[in-house]
């Protein structure tokens, strides 16, 4: 193969329409397959067959080499179907086996929160990078030790937020910083679910860690946080479960929560457990403008929405950004750009680290029906990496 | 006059449409000029010349006939606009004089909210019937003489709110009574504007009696309890203002504030005077929906927002109850079928009363960052008087 | 009085926000009732009585004065509910009488559509000016007659169109005209509803002179002419009618007609009486933007869309002029300004003639199955008055 | 591997949420890499590198695994960047030589128009499926031809059509079939886009055969056509170009063409190259209520719209079916599937020769200026080959 043909550098087109037009970005330039980085998934529940692993067909610079679950059927159903080796089988006991398989450069954990702290640990020590669901872990002292681990092993941990890797929440954080509608003085945020069988994992508090709020509250917390680039200083919150629901025996059900913020901003959260599936997050400025996503917190369908005063018209507007992109794979991608070029991941163990600091103030707050004051930290993106382009 | 003419009796017209369309309901039919209500405006700022005497205009059973204004000039020159006669030009201090004016049934306060208790009392004194802006008062001690002396002199006492008698708001209500979309459990509602000169009445501390809580937040407050009909145990609050901002040096910016309701349902509020204008509210129910109001609080331009499962598609709706009617409109000529026909209205002197309550709840929960209950109340709609058909 | 009060000047208030929200406009200023113009409405149907008396409410210079109908009973209970004298109360008979009625300046014929002619003559030669219903007639030749008669009494004649006064449709005008988002190049318009009673008159050929095209359709025709201000050089057209549906024996159901501009735009359009109701125009430009209004040729409710590219998004937006204003208020009141000031109506004879002119040209089309072309006239607004402020 | 396992069997999970929420459907389930059927694609346009080869990677039952193009550096790198071997790129001379080559079961052609017969014919004699581009052909003879060819060799040839297969637009034609919302008696339709480069082969009349209407118009007409399921028995149209526009020296500008079905629906539609990029559709039906999808033609972002009457609101509702599908995913899945199980494609050539035939009948009567008749077809989907489920 000729020097000449560089095969990262996008095939370029003449445009097709007018400069008036939305123009369509550089066509899409994957990495040859042999070049992907080789993820191992940690867990084959919901997320990894319905959204993980349908993702990863799409990504550029990843691929799968390698999945570990309980079931060794399904394991080797889902394996046949992804193309995917008989030996990057792998079950909970011969997990450890992964550091003698060379195609495995990420280990992506996708399994009940309390499990994550041993998986973390153990990959790390195999020698792999780590990418970790969200929420890291089930209290802070686990956080701190898988980001301990990590760093000793110069390995890379990565918590796999989307918020950060998805293109109308992008957009937001930069007319957030940007003032692009003024500052941005108080942020609402929603995220409910309904949830089903009484039985599944989510709802049990030793697998789990909490209900509503480490599994959806979460987001919100999250989002502000990534929106303001600041860190709380105070915390109000309440929760709330009805009597005798009987999902609602070991994990609370709703939460309220309201964020203090050291520029002046305030976030007023709410998330639950028992209602029709809604999530949403508006960041309201005082220059003539408010901008959010609807469907902000979920898999697809996202839609920004921004109203502004404009000729003394109220423009209440949802931009489209084109076809969505799905944002497993830009969320692993950056993974394994990181992994590629060595660099800090944007949301690293720090950042899911800070988030549970946060929640274990709000269990409190709720708990002593008091405020919480949370340490002050002045530096903007405290815990955050190299911010992907 | 033959006996046969009905005036009140609408003129009926063969339906244009077939049945499977809109059927626009009976044709108005207003009262004769002569025997509509005739009411003083006591106020002449924004509200009253933008809102209130437009809107008369097109009331059915309500006409105005007197303006009590401190700025003669003002008040001569509205008067020629809207044919009020000469007579029928008060000040603050020759106010008692409307005793003698038989044309005048009730007054409408339209004052600076510490201004509310006198003029409601020297109201009732001379013999008239009070629609009284919300807030009611700036205290609950005031709030409860005002509905005491209109008692004694057994006039009626009405607060001019404006959701109770609002379709889209009416439509929420009884979904909500209902449980078309299953039991609401929690409501969200924001209510935000942007103040402009710092020495507006309404950031007067003691004109205002507070900031953005008595005249906006209060909109959230009364709102949640008129979907529910359930009077909140609990609520959990904080205030924010900007330091160094002028407009806030008397009355807080924002307030946060989260309302526990005795039958499980949950309610998280936001208000602010900081931020870009936009209101809404909306009532997330456990089976498959939920419901609101975009714009919910505003003058005009409302929107109804219903999303729900069906045929497992995700059906977000806007429905349209067809062109807007003025809710000044319809909240005035309620206040005149109570007179007319001696009902008590539906947002007594008591509803205001109950909202005062709370806003004293709230503030104290913000001062003392804690948790503040209230008196548990079982019946339900237990401050309100007739409905609306 | 003192004549310092000047009675039209508006009330000035403080702005209550800051100034990057939206600007409320001067405060309602309407003249003293005794100075507005009066209106003798003629046929009180379900137009008259749904909105145009309800309307007349709302206006600011105008007032109704008289009613003139077949039954008089009718008459009477509706001339109560409005504040109309007994003597105010005419038929079809003594109709001419109107002429010893000072208070009576302008006509306002609301009459099924071969009636305009006749009651349009009697009124002008009462000595009355004339606010006349579209379509203007059933044929050329009256709608010239029509004319005529006006012009030599010297009497006013305005058409009853709506879109040339409502703030909308105003403001699509002037982004076509300024060329906001580029050339407008393509028009598309839909006008449908869904007829009940296939006895009513407006589905009799000779008291509607024909079916959906002048009654509905005639909205897509004026408004592509307004619009781009341009009068068509050519049409093809079809009709359609479902063979044995009755309510279609005389008249067509739906008509799809071709314009050609002779400044190169195009425009598309459908009416139909028999689908459910739909409205919507929309302006394709060729800089980066589409406008248009949806829900546009009906009483309220009416949504402004606009679609423009800026920073590489598409930004779909909804904008709000704020609560509406009643379209019938604002084309009666302007009517009454010409009146008051002597000036020509926006949409005169002329204007009505025009399209009348082109329905024949697609009834024409229809029939024969081809082009038609149209007389060419480049003057711009070449039938207008002068333009509403 | 055991026979238990049946890879194309779905995992099955249990439900995460309650019942009255949208159910997720069942997990993906791709044939294994090495089962899926191969394609070669012929020509690295933007349609190729930009949309059919990244959709490729999330087809379940679709691989490429061959490369044709005149540029032999492009190919290269195209292949490494997508893991296609270099024993699977050819060139236009060499392309014959693909019968050699087993991994190719079918050819997908995405060259400009006039090229498609060509290549489908010499893929079908080298024993290749054949997938083709719309449209089909430049002409009625050369489309036949192709037909012809492929029925010889017994090969399979589908015109890459997507509506047929995008799910928004299977739902309306589901309702317009069932009369959910009673009879669709007009469609109307709207494809714009506003053309860059003078140069580029679809404004020349040899390579694309015509300008906006076999390019983008004949969405509109496939769409109604495949709503309906009835065949068009005349068509009425005009096309315009702006003198002097250099895009326009050789192809049309605009058309509007009206479609009359013998089933009494009628069709307006519009295509232009020359407007900001605007697609859409709706069904209006009689029945209270229209549908249709926003965006409708294009590759993503599509959005269900539905306005219908229920407890006399009007219901104007944006469904949505969850997290978009790719189209070219499916479309090219749905090709597999018909290989794979020896189906007739469900636009087949006989549907792509359909859409020509009726296209130089919008030609005629624009040429003309009038009316042409087609044959009368009474048979539904008189084109089709079997649905996909």
């Amino acid at each position: 193969m000729s020097e000449k043909i560089k095969e990262t550098t996008p095939v370029k087109l003449p445009p097709h329409s007018v400069s008036s037009e939305i123009e369509s970005g550089p066509l899409p330039s994957p990495l040859p397959p042999e070049r992907r980085v080789g993820y191992a998934i940690v867990g084959l529940g919901k997320l990894s067959l319905g959204q993980i692993l349908p993702a990863m067909a799409g990504c550029k610079y990843s691929k799968p080499v390698a999945l570990v679950s309980g079931d060794e059927k399904k394991a080797r159903k889902v394996a046949l179907q992804y193309g995917i080796p008989e030996t990057g089988i792998y079950n909970y006991y011969n997990f450890d086996d992964i550091k003698n398989n060379p195609e495995i450069e990420v280990v992506f954990i996708v399994l009940p929160n309390s499990m994550h702290e041993e998986f973390t640990i153990r990959a790390a020590r195999a020698g792999k990078h780590v990418l970790c669901e969200k929420p890291m872990a089930t209290t802070v002292a686990a956080a701190q030790r898988m980001i301990d681990v990590c760093k000793e092993g110069k390995r890379k941990l990565m918590i796999a937020y989307r918020i950060q890797y998805e293109p109308n929440s992008r957009l937001c954080k930069k007319w957030t910083r940007e003032k692009t509608y003024g500052k941005v003085r108080i942020i609402t945020s929603f995220h409910g679910q309904n949830m089903g069988d009484p039985d599944q994992w989510r709802l049990k508090k030793d697998l789990a860690g909490g209900g509503s709020l480490p599994d959806i509250g979460i987001y919100n917390l999250n989002t502000a946080r990534f929106l303001l680039g600041e860190e709380p200083v105070g915390v109000l919150a309440s929760t709330f479960s009805t009597p005798g629901d009987k999902r609602f025996r070991e994990v609370e059900e709703s939460v309220m929560f309201q964020l203090f913020f050291p520029g002046g901003a305030i976030a007023n959260n709410t998330c639950s457990y028992s209602i029709h599936a809604n999530r949403y997050y508006r960041c309201h400025a005082d220059d003539g403008g408010f901008f959010g996503v609807d469907n902000g917190f979920t898999y697809g369908d996202l839609q920004l929405e921004v109203s502004h005063v404009k000729n003394n018209l109220e423009w209440s507007a949802r931009p489209s950004l084109g076809p969505e992109k799905n944002q497993f794979a830009l969320e692993i991608d950056y993974m394994s750009d990181c992994v590629l070029h060595d660099k800090t991941p944007y949301t690293p163990g720090e950042e899911g680290l800070q988030d549970q600091k946060i929640m274990e103030a709000i269990y409190e707050s709720a708990r002593t029906g008091k405020l919480v004051k949370l340490e002050r930290i002045t530096k903007l993106d405290a815990f955050r990496g190299e911010e992907p382009e």
